[in-house]
């Protein structure tokens, strides 16, 4: 987390977006907190990331609005961490990346996990980039307006 | 870029894209490079980073496969940087990231960049998850099976 500059007033969204949770572990602990894993110690074993390394971001997270704690569900001592709405629309940016390591990081003969649509089981769709008026769009077909730019 | 485990045996693939490209330095970089800045000094300068540190990063973008280098278009003595297919494939990486900062991270009077569909000069449509059979999925509506799940 070595972060000597901060783009939190950057006008491109994307450096803002990585300003927030651009760290390895960050994007890794919201995954897990996706698929349900929600105490500091399931977490932490999942990971197998230092507890020191895991609090500091918690906390980090925490501090910026991504995810949110709670008592136990069960009345435990424990407490929970969840998505927050802000933290719960990273959904896109974790399915992309795995999107993204299903096409190139795998061996043809190499297994992995999937994400399936609940109700039928079957894997989601992937993502793609539309017009408004409905074509799918590549890099290509689109570009950045500067903040100002016609 | 300091990487205790590495997760290029994981059966995630989030584990593995993060592990490619986890490094908040490395993202921008490639954003810059979609963006159309080829050159080393172009990067260098745009980003703010110092050279050491963006010339690693290259390297390590290039021999994992992102980027490659060419001679400069123009016939220069220059080396210009480019995206290899699996590193264009990170679009929609960037593309959800720039969303959702979008969506979270600007006060309502405050201005971001835009991207826009080259041919209607339009902002592109917001990406979402869909079933095989059309239907949009939130993420409560999916859940990652492992490896060997029925």
């Amino acid at each position: 987390m070595v972060k000597r500059v901060s783009l939190m007033g950057a006008d491109c969204p994307v450096a803002r977006a990585l300003d927030v949770i651009g760290d390895w572990w960050s994007l890794l602990i919201i995954r897990d907190v996706f698929d349900g894993r929600r105490r500091f110690s399931e977490l932490q074993s999942g990971l197998g990331i230092a507890k020191g390394m895991l609090a500091v971001r918690l906390r980090d997270l925490v501090g910026r609005g991504v995810l949110t704690t709670a008592p136990a569900s069960d009345g435990s001592a424990y407490r929970e961490y969840a998505l927050t709405e802000k933290g719960s629309g990273l959904f896109l940016v974790i399915v992309a990346l795995r999107q993204w390591g299903e096409d190139h990081l795998y061996r043809p003969d190499e297994q992995h996990s999937v994400l399936v649509d609940i109700e039928t089981s079957c894997p989601v769709d992937r993502l793609s980039l539309q017009s408004t008026d409905g074509r799918r769009l590549g890099w290509r077909e689109t570009e950045v307006r500067a903040v100002g730019a016609a």
